[in-house]
């Protein structure tokens, strides 16, 4: 079973990457832009058949290691 | 108009910090992993009304900047 795993920036947490690259198309003449903000993305393969339990497990892996969740959300999508 | 860019490395491209974080969570007793790759993740905010021209302008940056279309893909969203 296969998921994907979406880490962002809490919103009031300042994202110095994401304004480098922000700035970084500004200077590139995109006018348009109004910001960027970058964030993480893992693909998690997991050898479960119950949806429910994946999910948990991912969860899990979420919280001990993959996200800090004092800065940042994460989302869970089966792929 | 906001749109979420997810690039990753392309299929047969070796992905050495996914590989990492594979091993940590497998050390950390994680058994029923398979395997995990890790990606980037952006959302773009664009000041325009007409999806069609925002996504023609969000994929423009993709290939310009975002993403190295030689080893990685990419998918636009809009959110």
């Amino acid at each position: 079973m296969k998921f994907s795993v979406t880490v962002t920036l809490k919103k009031d947490v300042l994202d110095p990457q994401g304004k480098v690259v922000e700035q970084t198309l500004k200077n590139m003449g995109t006018n348009s832009l109004i910001g960027i903000r970058q964030g993480k993305y893992f693909e998690v393969e997991i050898n479960e058949k119950d949806e429910t339990k994946a999910e948990k497990q991912i969860n899990e892996m979420c919280n001990k290691l993959l996200v800090n969740t004092i800065i940042e959300n994460f989302s869970i999508k089966r792929i």
